[in-house]
């Protein structure tokens, strides 16, 4: 069971229980956007969004240092382009913006009609396509290479560049740095999509339902750690003296004393491999809706001012 | 399943991660205490605990305009009158003390012990015991009127008064006038302790796996929501213009869309009931091991103070 009124009017309620809990956000009306309360547009906005069902992404983002606006369309579908540039007008008539997408087909196609829109106007548009998560790793699938918890990182630190006065073109280099830099694994231990063993977790899945690469028995946090490092490992190829920061995020269901002890395997074990973690982070960031599970990412930190815009001040409510 | 290496190894190991995850907090050798690391004892220091197993309370309330320091026992089972007396000198020498403690028999014995051996060294000592739980409701039942989610405005609220230099006469006498002001109520959906058809709920849990008063399918969150609230109708008597403060507690695996859904339906039916909610908070305070559940505290707002305490800027992390 779920604690809505059903699926019918889940997203109507939500939007109101956000309306209601945050008065930092204000709604846009006619859409699923939130935007910053009185959000100044001498500096670039910054803008996420996608399919609804990854509470709290994208809304609980927007604060200072971080978002200026979040918006999303129906369960696991994203807004459409018009809805995007409503949100982006609301924000600013500066005719400069940043979008932080997640690389799924649909989501990308409507940011780019949105942003193909903007620049016939003259706009100057920004995008960073995430695409972190490694689970499916081959060259033919290179596709499926899918934008998942690593993007509150981007929302973290293109945040706080963009507070700090970043352009656009700035803004890019930056995004384009991070992307081959963040990388993303998850797991679930159980999913209204797929059934599960009550011992059996299903490394890779996706955050809309999409099944893994492979059925395992749970065995420990330690030796799942060691499961997903492993796979890390490979795609970063690991240097001693290599700066990590860690993002453990619950997809849903996961307690603090999981999401901890998950953590604190984690590090123990990067640490074990002579990298050095120099950020660390446990929480509820990028859900999927009908999901329990965990995923971890890893950012290399190449640029020390990466590592201190992660670790600026922000208000954002749910950083 | 649960995402630790086992019961055996599963509190060290969150005792390891919470030491990573949280600079601010300093473990105190020995026990499963932490306190607030730079603590300056020119003010009274408030101490809560109990059965480790409620993450993240009460660790996670511990910083400034809070707790000054948290101890734990084993899962579900208190601290020993020792630690607590450790924990407490850790933090001063200044021979005065505050503690807020659950309603549970052997929770309320060791504090008691811990403070008659402090007054027996001439400390003075004070003593909330919270017992917000209104489920079990009969006057021959009033020794289960059980400490849940409200310890933690208990935390919020006298952690505001501490700051400012209350003594302890003073925090004793907000303590006291607060207690008969808060009240929760809790719903389970699944458990470890019960079992529970897939669309059953359970009225009244404890936050041990006791059981609840009531099982009954699971309609709606308005549903739920009403029948939550015309019991903490019964047990304050509402009268239109009296103001209150709500919290919503996801007891474990509840989402924050379904938190924010339920919050917004409470929050209307209380307005529809013609009281005012003058302060509203989702989140996950105080869990019980093993748990997927809710529970709704109301305070009823008598004193102005009270939420100009409840609002005001702390920097402990899971607030």
């Amino acid at each position: 069971m779920k604690l809505t009124n059903g699926k019918k009017t889940m997203l109507d309620d939500l939007q109101e229980g956000i309306k209601r809990a945050y008065p930092s956000l204000e709604h846009v009306a006619g859409t699923r956007g939130f935007i910053r309360r009185g959000f100044k547009d001498d500096i670039v906005p910054l803008i996420s969004g996608g399919g609804s069902g990854h509470d709290p992404a994208h809304w609980g983002f927007v604060g200072d240092g971080m978002l200026a606006g979040a918006v999303s369309g129906e369960l696991f579908v994203p807004p459409s382009a018009g809805d995007i540039v409503e949100v982006t007008r609301k924000l600013t008539g500066r005719k400069r913006v940043f979008y932080i997408v997640k690389n799924f087909e649909r989501d990308v196609d409507e940011f780019c009609k949105a942003r193909l829109f903007l620049e016939n106007a003259g706009w100057k548009v920004g995008m960073a396509i995430v695409k972190d998560d490694i689970s499916v790793d081959t060259e033919s699938f290179e596709k499926r290479r899918r934008g998942v918890a690593g993007t509150v990182f981007f929302h973290k630190i293109l945040g706080d560049y963009a507070r700090n006065g970043a352009s656009v073109e700035e803004l890019q280099k930056v995004a384009d740095e991070l992307s081959e830099n963040v990388k993303t694994i998850g797991v679930a231990f159980s999913g209204d999509n797929f059934s599960l063993g009550e011992d059996e977790i299903f490394y890779g899945i996706g955050i809309h339902g999409e099944e893994g690469y492979r059925r395992e028995r749970f065995e420990s946090s330690e030796r799942l750690a060691r499961e997903l490092i492993s796979k890390l490992r490979l795609s970063f190829g690991f240097k001693p003296q290599d700066a990590y920061a860690v993002l453990v995020n619950s997809l849903g269901g996961v307690t603090k004393m999981e999401q901890l002890v998950f953590s604190n395997d984690v590090c123990e074990l990067l640490e074990a491999e002579e990298v050095s973690v120099v950020f660390d982070k446990t929480g509820t960031f990028l859900t999927s809706f009908g999901l329990r599970g965990i995923s971890l990412t890893l950012l290399r930190i190449e640029d020390e001012n990466w590592l201190k815009a992660l670790k600026a001040e922000v208000d954002a409510p749910e950083w």
